[in-house]
């Protein structure tokens, strides 16, 4: 029996089992990012967790590589399957299952989109926070430890997934939290599989914490002489104990280009983009407060609205700035950078990045995450243009290495995956690593877990 | 070489190794907990990270258990060296090594109280906010993953830690997390080290999330007719996204015993203690919307105020209640439930909990962070009793199991220590805790690092 025919056994349809050239292509790799692809030799799309289960003790006695796979919306290679095997597809299984507005959490299925749970969620007055940008699957989601923009006030997926299925390397189905909103019950294995990047395990479940739909959303687009007044704007709310929503920082050259792009004429300086949400009698007193500390740091304008179409056109800089430079260079990719440093840095370490960008002759978009610390340097980049790679692969190890020089991190959203594998012992350390690589081996002895990704 | 004399080699001072019987005694167990004391062979006090890893290294090698000690405010046992060995304070290891406030974070070593970082922080204009009652050690807390009333706005320890040094069984010194607010730079450490109960690692240095202090505090006293109105209301306020630092529930036989015991006279019925935070104007407009929802939901009676004094003496039914019950009947110990629930069926939880009580002839006070769905259940017991002692066993069980039924955790701030670990595979199942055992086994090969804790 070929491994084909043996995935026919496995899983009972014929079209869950697919070597169609355009389905292996489509799984070969991440949407945007400039990772080359490597097709799977086959594209598994199961439908509950038994099947997932069934693939896995399969792969695993045969020593068959499988990769999760949701939208292909992640940006370090994640989904590639760079040793060939199974690409298991989760879009199938897609179901929320459960809704339970009075105890602020939903369980889903690991294929649910952000976007799609979110229409979901309107009618019970509920909403799930994290905004990673694309409308990702919540595994996905789940396995990078997503955030976004609402991390400075929601955190992370790691802060807002409660329990998981989660199926390990030999089919083992284990249940992961629970529906408390905190434990001390035993070694944290839902923080531990959230961020594994498919490395110990598929999710099957999500219990996911989810939130009160707002009364009222202010948006505010905050115009500012340089990066460091923004900045230093930002953590002067952030030290008033203000609640904000998002504040993202967007630099003079991206809003350039947005303008040029879009035909628009937002003020070419760094604009920080914020947003306040609440009681609309808390939302004005936040606002007051906030407009305040902005225009004591040097604000030179300030525009701010409640209603929703008014509020896309605030944050339009915010929102078109990656898609400004990609759409302006049609058949290029992008190389993102992702590094989150201290807050106290952050202003310095994106005027270092712009000066690395210009000097190497780069383009490239400068979104900053202001609350968090967490930057992006969006670079385009021609995947076969070899000096073109190399200046930005250049780039992005110049921001890592700032960066950690610092405290920070080399990817405070994105992941390891492919991309960031070099720089996981300058990070952690050989000793944290040779934890980590223990823990792998401890789940998934024989390797076929996402193998290649996270560690070199 | 004896044992004793092959410490007083590895720790240069005299004062650093201890085998005096008060000293024993004092390290043998829980500060007011029922569980048993069992004292250690030694007691050693480190004064650096090499110390403790010398330490760590020379008991790994001989097969001696070692057993971290803070304060000893643990309540299930944590503390307790069952297996003998050796006990290793960390008190001496007490300073505050960094204040980052532009980074809101601070670098501390283990044996800081919680306490003694916010008086160090309040030149600063921040404060340190996960308060779990007790002065206890930030080691300590983070070992068990500590919350208490904040949690409903702050998070746990986990949410607030971002980084940690921690010494391995061998003796090895390893670095997690760092500085930047958050990662995705590949496997949790830092999370999985959190609520490890000194079985994983010791720690010897941490870093920590901090906070601008408010301009403003609000303290709230609400009372209900029952326990179902009085959670009813906390879950309309959350579900408005109100800002809400605390939202403690009292029980109606607990305010009668404060009142006592205490002399005072509050209103013997069900009790919303909460706390708004922000600055003045924030806080006014969430009081206002607040008071809306309380007085919708039925609350009899409401008292607020901003100043300190008077916050304190409208805090006092919910800050004396466990006193109240354990000094009214001095020499018993206290047997501490800590389940934690889906917030759906918390008013269940707690009717039964005093149904349970009263039922078996006990005494106690029941406490809730309404806002996380975790209560506490505050036995009084004489552990001499074995009667007492079998009742109040009875009970807590059964709490466990209906929290358990419902998609609860056996604890929601305390930690398995010796007094859950019978719960542990009920509440994961077998898979979940045989790879718990296997990162143990990969951590702590020799089984060393506090035994008998967590896993029967």
């Amino acid at each position: 029996m070929t491994f084909i025919e043996a995935l026919r056994t496995i899983l009972p349809k014929q079209e869950q089992v697919s070597v169609n050239t355009t389905v292996l292509e489509h799984h070969s790799k991440d949407v945007t990012s400039y990772h080359p692809g490597v097709t799977p030799d086959a594209v598994v799309f199961p439908s509950t967790t038994e099947e997932v289960s069934r693939v896995l003790h399969y792969a695993n006695q045969n020593g068959i590589p499988v990769v999760p796979f949701g939208i292909g919306s992640s940006v370090e290679g994640q989904v590639v399957p760079v040793k060939g095997g199974i690409s298991m597809d989760l879009t199938q299984m897609n179901a929320v299952l459960e809704v339970r507005p009075e105890d602020f959490l939903v369980r889903v299925q690991p294929g649910v989109t952000r976007m799609q749970l979110n229409q979901h969620l309107k009618e019970y007055g509920l909403f799930f926070p994290v905004d990673p940008g694309a409308d990702a699957t919540l595994g996905g989601m789940a396995a990078t430890n997503a955030s976004g923009t609402t991390a400075v006030r929601f955190g992370t997926m790691r802060d807002n997934v409660l329990g998981l299925t989660v199926v390990t390397a030999d089919g083992s189905i284990i249940h992961t939290g629970g529906m408390a909103s905190k434990s001390s019950a035993g070694y944290n294995l839902t923080g531990l599989f959230v961020g594994s990047e498919g490395t110990l395990g598929t999710f099957t479940e999500l219990i996911l914490r989810v939130y009160g739909i707002p009364e009222h959303v202010l948006a505010v687009r905050a115009v500012f002489p340089d990066v460091g007044t923004a900045t230093h704007a930002a953590m002067g709310m952030m030290m008033c104990g203000l609640t904000l929503d998002r504040v993202e920082l967007v630099d003079e050259h991206t809003v350039k280009v947005v303008n040029a792009f879009k035909e628009t004429d937002f003020s070419e300086a760094p604009t920080l983009f914020l947003e306040f949400s609440g009681s609309r009698s808390t939302v004005d007193s936040s606002f007051m407060l906030a407009k305040e500390i902005l225009t004591e740091e040097g604000c030179t304008e300030l525009e701010f609205d409640t209603d929703q179409a008014v509020r896309t056109r605030l944050w339009a800089a915010r929102h078109d700035a990656a898609f400004a430079f990609s759409a302006s260079q049609p058949g290029k990719k992008l190389m993102t950078t992702d590094v989150c440093v201290p807050l106290s840095v952050l202003s310095d370490a994106i005027v270092e990045a712009r000066r690395l960008i210009d000097e190497n002759g780069l383009d490239g978009a400068i979104l900053g995450h202001v609350g968090d610390g967490n930057y992006h340097a969006v670079l385009v980049v021609d995947p076969e243009d070899e000096t073109d790679m190399n200046r930005a692969s250049h780039v992005n190890a110049e921001i890592v290495r700032f960066a950690l020089e610092r405290g920070g991190t080399c990817t405070g959203e994105h992941g390891i995956g492919l991309g960031k594998a070099k720089y996981l012992t300058n990070e952690h350390g050989e000793s944290a690593v040779l934890l980590m690589r223990a823990i792998k081996s401890v789940f998934d002895p024989n390797d076929i877990l996402n193998p290649g990704k996270i560690f070199l």
